[in-house]
């Protein structure tokens, strides 16, 4: 802490200086800014990282990139926070149907709500997509955007995770933050590229990770414009409209930001495509995949490395194979990251 | 332009002196910041701009607005550029119809290609929905995002308007590029909201209206995710993904930056939805609509205030008793605006 104070002491009395001297001020912006990344353990992911930032914010560099060409994209479950047991939006729904089921006295005798209610963990375990499907279509629909808003917001504040009793907002990735806050701090724009739902993560990207909604690229399903009392309002429809996974992340990423990204972070096969997108055009280029190989102070799966296969993130050998074979950098949370969690 | 000079000159001396005492910089920076709108004539349009800018980025006001949810919305035919006598991205496509023609002989016997390879205007007048998503289908798709991008800029760069005899480009609104600054000065974010396609329109946004791909919202097809040589690429589907009109001006800005606009800016039946969603919400709100009554300097259609008819970028009278029971400004281009294009 007290060398990050003191380069961030260094850093403002150098930008108070280079505003006074004015012409000076466009070489010195040239080079990488701290923050550094306290949270991480020196080594080779550490390493790509500040190179990595260090060539594309070098203006003598041939691989130097404009600042507003600056764009990194992270997935969100397992990439900035934990998405083990099971994805937080995914615990989100299950609630959400025991608190609908009042309503609906048929989900008792009606799969999938059924095993659901009865708690049933390893029917849940074989949910095919289309289970999924019917479940957010009953949870996430029927009611205008604003009002989903309104219900995400009040059940993050009240539900807690399983294993570390804590809004599922704390369980955010420290080293992740930081280095969100490092290409920040080096101009480029921070964008979540979720397979989760774009409207569920908009309502908390911001204060938790610093990422306003306008860059959170997610899955959505179809709204439609009505008139409610003389105001219009956006219903959301029990109808998928866009799938932000696998190639859909690539797809997604030109959607939305319309540039290729120098920088992409994921962590399971869900993201392949995401990282060969950004690899695929020249220029300096960082693809990054977080290893769950830790499971004393989070979990441990693959089932890439010898760890234990899961269905929720998925990292398979395939994935590892490719990562080598292309240059990708494999985090080990284990090795790399000094500390997990902020609190 | 002496006066402009003047006002930044002013400005710079501004800047520079709350940089030198720090504390007093954000009291400064409450004000609406230059430029001014050099090319508008005094009048209710132009003040409705500055008060509204007044009153979102004065602090001490009950509607001040955070500079993050500083968000304006720019319809993009007929309210940044000329719409008449045909959307610049019809003329590509129909251009596009004859350059492929040579592939395609039996477009020769085959509507809506005839129509479009006889030059047959009138019959063209009449083409129907589907008939213009054949045209685009077979104009838009079959090639990767890049090389799409490719033949959109070369037709932009070789191209010229019937009238004016100059690139499409050049026909910008000189009054709208300076609201467009004055927004972006006073910390807005600047989007175009376009009927038009999203991919066409990001390829000269940002040197056209200073606008970056990433602020473009518009239509989209369907993409692909493929391999070729390798390397990934995104191929263009002749299939309609999102249609970014009407009401899909509302769900499109719901969907691609998930956050309300303060202002929006609009010229046709196309944007109703767009201002009504926009002062849908509390707060300072800005909603605007420009009325082509100028058949000297521009065009003059309408049907609305007793303007001819038009199929292409119409204002009728539905709309225009719409904004005057809503408190929207019409933005008269005969009136108000002292010059039309930059040239």
């Amino acid at each position: 802490m007290s060398t990050l104070r003191r380069v961030r002491g260094r850093f403002c009395t150098f930008v108070a200086i280079a505003l006074l001297c004015g012409g000076l001020l466009h070489t010195v912006r040239a080079s990488a800014q701290a923050p550094s990344l306290p949270s991480w353990n020196d080594g080779p992911a550490k390493q790509a990282i500040n190179a990595f930032v260090k060539e594309v914010t070098d203006e003598s560099s041939l691989k130097y990139v404009d600042p507003e060409d600056r764009i990194a994209t992270f997935d969100q479950d397992g990439t900035l926070w934990v998405e083990h047991p099971l994805y937080t939006q995914a615990v989100f729904a299950l609630d959400r149907v025991h608190e609908l089921a009042l309503q609906h006295p048929e989900w008792n005798h009606q799969e999938p709500f059924k095993a659901v209610l009865a708690n049933d963990a390893s029917a849940m375990a074989w949910f095919s997509e289309s289970d999924w499907e019917t479940i957010v279509a009953a949870t996430h629909a029927g009611m205008s955007t604003d009002a989903f808003r309104e219900i995400a917001k009040q059940w993050l504040a009240r539900a807690n995770h399983p294993r570390f009793h804590r809004p599922y907002t704390d369980l955010v990735y420290q080293p992740m933050l930081e280095v969100l806050e490092f290409l920040r701090a080096n101009k480029f724009k921070t964008y979540i590229v979720t397979g989760g739902g774009q409207e569920f993560v908009r309502v908390y990207s911001e204060r938790v990770y610093g990422i306003p909604p306008e860059h959170v690229v997610g899955s959505s399903i179809l709204t439609k414009y009505e008139y409610q009392e003389g105001k219009p309002v956006l219903m959301r429809e029990p109808k998928v409209f866009f799938i932000d996974d696998f190639t859909g992340k690539a797809i997604g990423i030109n959607l939305f930001i319309g540039k290729r990204p120098c920088a992409a972070f994921g962590n399971s096969r869900g993201d392949q495509q995401m990282l060969e997108w950004t690899q695929g055009a020249g220029g300096a280029k960082l693809m990054m995949l977080v290893l769950h190989d830790d499971p004393e102070r989070e979990y441990a799966y693959g089932p890439a490395d010898g760890l234990p296969d899961t269905k929720v993130g998925t990292f398979p050998d395939s994935l590892m194979a490719e990562a080598n074979g292309r240059g990708w950098v494999v985090i080990s949370m284990k090795k790399d990251w000094k500390r997990i969690f902020g609190f």
